[in-house]
């Protein structure tokens, strides 16, 4: 699992010091090669953190050979100072590893509007690089994981892995994978959430197709999860290429995978956002066009007032009306008076009006919710996940800074 | 104060027992002229309940002589019955009043996906017709102000008066003024919110300047005041105007004293908003335009993690700026480098980085937090209020129909 179970990857998490808690606080991801082909989807919040300005900058030729995390501060809102600070943590990641520093991406995490304990992350930088490059290596992917939780309580990881289908009969059997890592519990939104994934792959692709693929995959996977409808300043999710399988790959094979991938911690993310109780799918069917059912699915997971229903385990289908009925037309035509809406799979509303008995739904009994809209409008689909609007959601994020 | 302030009006709240508390909840206003003059703004969510769907189209002449008004049931989503219940009671009210059924202006407010106990509101709307003719029926304002409230603690009512400032020195000393009653305790949202609202004037006007002072005077109040983002249904803001005061008003003039009387009322509902602890005021200046300054302000007040914050008595500055840049270049220019932010007064943003220090920032001295945006990009200007999200925002929303 994690960063470095594809082959040509070392990786490391280590404790620096910048979390009060003592726990792992940088991570060092190392592509050894052959290739050296990376791609990068990042938040499109114009008030972006200083690593998402350099990354911006450092990925846009396709090519990386390190990234370096850090959780424990953000880095955003931080100035020209703060910039700096990001582009000497590049640098000394690039001095260690003897590579330019424009082959080093950057990603923090944490609290805005303070700087980073520059000392304390570069000697965590030395000891992490130190540890990549030492027996445990090959295998420093899960620590990886640990060190860039924030106030997720368990690491989220993956692999996917796949057996070559080009190059003829004599390549059969040889494999590839995707792996990954993410953190980000809470605070889910689209254009990504304050989340950071770094995802892996041993396939022999190149830019333009790492970079397709990994768009196609976000686009239907993290910009799908929406746990609080806030966008963060820091979201960033990698993909970095070592071609060590010796295997060619072509994009619908890549995008496949590495949608696999995205979609698993995706999920992870919504089963682990901050206080929430349960995990909500919002199911739009018989859209006009799959942007129509997304808006419509968004409108819905926006809701604040049917998430704490779902708290509640209150079936309170109003409120879900009540939230397609804010889409504009223009953007999803459909006919007020002839929306159905099912809960876990009972139609509690029928053509716009009351349906089966809402008794019948039980939200109580498991995490998961699934709520299906059905515009009646056409054939597109599309489903958007969120959480439900819970005390303890209030509680940790009045207390998170404090 | 509430709508009876004004000459021309009779009103009542009576007791009819749709509410299971056995409290007030039918309210019945009526318009004794010489004017019938109306008009009304409407929620613009596409899943609209019934009465919104009947006054929408009795409204539509710019003339109205009564309202009848329930709370304990917001008759949404309900079907073709439910608007064959709305279309019975403005008949029944049409009845006892002895006027057309088509100036009758109907709303509802309570819980969606019910059918209305008709038998006791018809009841109780003969019970309202008759204290309305009663010799208490001049003075029947606050009853009906109390039987609208749903979640509200208070009821909301204001009274704006005005000397005559046209038609001469003979004029001069001659009053009229606008009068009103709201409900809505959380749930405002653009577009109006879950609330009703009916406004009385005695001033002289015809029903396109009663229109035009209408809209304009919601657009910057009740638009403007946004409690959790939601939508309902059932947002109603009606005007009617008796001329009993036998002055003539001007645009300028109605509009500028509605607009007054929806500031207090919609003020008010801010203050009454479910569960809130704090009341916030997010100012955004030197926008490019109004409507900039409108989508940067309502960003902040959408953000759920801000809102959590301020609960927490937690200036976080941090989740003001990550929701200011959420909104698109086209819809507000600004750099993100020069966004200073204001928080009770303290600078604890500048140019996009750290400014004062944010412990000088005290939230739980007061009820009301006003935070200030300056985006540094024009001179426009525009404020939107919101409530903090609390723990008694989540239970009450939860438990709300259960």
């Amino acid at each position: 699992m994690s960063v470095t179970a594809p082959a040509g990857f070392r990786a490391a998490g280590v404790v620096a010091g910048l979390k009060s808690t003592g726990a792992k606080d940088v991570a060092l991801v190392v592509n050894e090669g052959p290739l050296d082909v990376a791609a990068a989807v990042l938040t499109s919040n114009r008030v972006h953190a200083a690593p998402v300005a350099w990354t911006r900058q450092a990925v846009s030729d396709g090519i990386a050979r390190a990234v370096v995390l850090n959780s424990g501060g953000a880095n955003a809102c931080t100035g020209p100072e703060g910039f700096a600070d990001t582009h000497r943590t590049a640098e000394h990641v690039a001095d260690l590893l003897e590579i330019s520093a424009g082959d080093v991406l950057v990603c923090s995490t944490g609290l805005i509007g303070l700087r980073l304990p520059m000392d304390a992350l570069l000697a965590g930088i030395g000891e992490a690089a130190a540890a990549t490059a030492g027996p445990g290596g090959a295998e420093g992917g899960p620590d990886a994981a640990q060190a860039i939780m924030t106030t997720d309580t368990v690491p989220k990881t993956t692999h996917v892995t796949r057996t070559a289908t080009t190059g003829g009969s004599l390549d059969g059997g040889a494999e590839w994978s995707v792996g990954g890592m993410a953190k980000g519990a809470g605070m889910l939104a689209p254009g990504l959430a304050t989340m950071l994934c770094v995802l892996t792959t041993d396939a022999v692709v190149d830019a333009a197709t790492a970079d397709a693929a990994l768009r196609a995959a976000t686009r239907v996977t993290f910009d799908r999860v929406d746990s609080d409808g806030c966008m963060s300043t820091n979201d960033t999710v990698i993909l970095l290429a070592s071609g060590a399988s010796g295997v060619p790959v072509g994009l619908a094979e890549l995008t496949d995978a590495v949608t696999e991938a995205c979609a698993e911690l995706s999920r992870a993310l919504v089963a682990d956002a901050e206080g929430a109780s349960h995990d909500v799918a919002v199911h739009v069917v018989n859209a006009s066009s799959e942007d129509a059912a997304v808006a419509v699915a968004r409108a819905v997971t926006r809701s604040n007032l049917f998430k704490a229903a779902v708290f509640g385990n209150d079936p309170n289908w109003g409120r879900v009306l009540s939230a397609v009925g804010t889409v504009p037309v223009d953007v999803a035509p459909f006919d007020a008076l002839a929306l159905d809406v099912s809960i876990n799979g009972v139609q509690v509303c029928r053509a716009g009006g009351v349906g089966e008995d809402r008794d019948l739904v039980d939200l109580a009994a498991q995490r998961e919710v699934h709520v299906e809209v059905d515009l009646h409008a056409g054939d597109a689909r599309a489903t958007v996940w969120t959480n439900d609007l819970t005390h303890d959601y209030v509680h940790e994020n009045s207390a998170y800074s404090s």
